[in-house]
């Protein structure tokens, strides 16, 4: 059991956590928690090694014979982990890059496209958002974004495994709808239609800017119609995976009014 | 000019700013960045005093007289600040504890109501979605919030001070609605219904529990209406910031739809 904090193989999970670039270079990435481990391993990633709390865990994980398991004592184990310990399991899994040709998209998928990413957190808000309405994709227009940020894995709270997310450019992004015929609403204040008068039940992309600078002409003069949640108070925005769900919900809506599809 | 943080105001705001207590106890709060403050005056607080750091703000702030301004360096800014410094204000403001009595409801108000709160920044961005919504109030049923508290005021961005915020016992709170004729409609998974196909154009309260416990019987059981949001994906909850805005929003659509009213 491992029980010092220097110990080189916690040193290097420190660094695979808290580097971008060591989980580029050595493509891993690391995940905390029994239940998104569950979600990782059910959508088919590969982990590498568990490093595993017995004293904290409260049941025996259930993990594939190949995964090398290192235990480690308490105190390894609450350094290592972001969430104080309560679950007893840290992964490290083996990245993959999705690309917009490997999804698999349903006959009339609903997609949520993210300009750039302010916040880690935020796109895993998305998710967990996209998630719950059942949506084909979550799109990153931003082809270096780090999808296995630990602070989006930590608040996707398992929905980076339980939704296909990609990142790639603008451009790529736009003929893969075209080409797909992915009808484009492009969220935003100006020049817009209510979100609610607009039809969702087809193919369907949501796409959304930054809260701080909005979306870029390329998307707007592309789109097939432009939507807006109304501000009906005094402040002039919405958290992003707020104003994600609440579009997703009214395509979830509108498909069970109209289609008949739950 | 304060330089040094050892300055005794700047450890009286450090104490405010880090223990409920004292805010309590004084009866004082802190609120950070322009755009706060400026919410904060426009509600009707009183301002005890700005701690400025001319340094680091960009224009000047346009103060009520009867506020202390006291100039402070940019080491003892930083330090006071929790979002880096980029605004330049903290300012020590009056509480003010709302009853369920003073509040000023429309003809057909639209509530959130909170069973407890697991974490201040949830509540915070809720009353964000609720602002959003034009909601009348947000109503948290455990008295001992701290309603102060510094993760809440700052994911609430202004929010706080746009949207009447109540603390009161469940008991109470449900014999208000009671009183006033408003409709209770209860966030739960079991044994409850679309929240799309629920009319929400009368006078609607929606309550939502926590992600861990979800609603406690008594709502249960007081309730006019049970509601879900229908959960499409692999996990089973929703963030309850995003649930309460999807809700908000099918009421301010419906309002629209059938009320016209915007």
């Amino acid at each position: 059991m491992i029980s010092s904090t220097q110990n080189p193989q916690i040193k290097h999970l420190l660094l695979l956590q808290q580097k971008s670039s060591q989980r580029r270079a050595e493509g891993l990435f690391v995940v905390e928690g029994r239940r998104e481990v569950e979600h990782c391993l059910a959508a088919g990633y590969q982990l590498r090694m568990a490093f595993v709390c017995e004293e904290i865990a409260e049941t025996p994980f259930s993990l594939p014979k190949a995964v090398e398991i290192v235990p480690v004592a308490r105190n390894v184990y609450e350094r290592i982990a972001y969430r104080g310990g309560t679950e007893g399991i840290v992964a490290v899994v083996e990245a993959r890059n999705a690309r917009l040709a490997d999804l698999k998209l349903s006959s009339s998928p609903l997609i949520v496209v993210l300009e750039s990413v302010e916040k880690p957190g935020n796109l895993g808000a998305v998710l967990r958002s996209a998630d719950a309405a059942g949506a084909d994709a979550v799109i990153v227009c931003d082809p270096l974004t780090d999808l296995y940020n630990p602070n989006l894995i930590r608040s996707a709270v398992g929905a980076l495994f339980t939704v296909p997310c990609v990142a790639c450019t603008t451009e790529e992004c736009i003929a893969f709808f075209k080409e797909k015929g992915i009808k484009i609403l492009t969220a935003q204040l100006q020049d817009s239609s209510l979100y609610y008068d607009t039809p969702m039940t087809g193919p369907t992309a949501i796409v959304m800017g930054t809260e701080a600078t909005g979306l870029t002409d390329l998307w707007r003069k592309e789109a097939d119609a432009h939507i807006r949640i109304p501000m009906l108070g005094r402040l002039d925005s919405l958290n992003v995976s707020v104003s994600a769900a609440i579009l997703l919900f009214e395509a979830v809506r509108q498909r069970q009014v109209y289609n008949n599809v739950k």
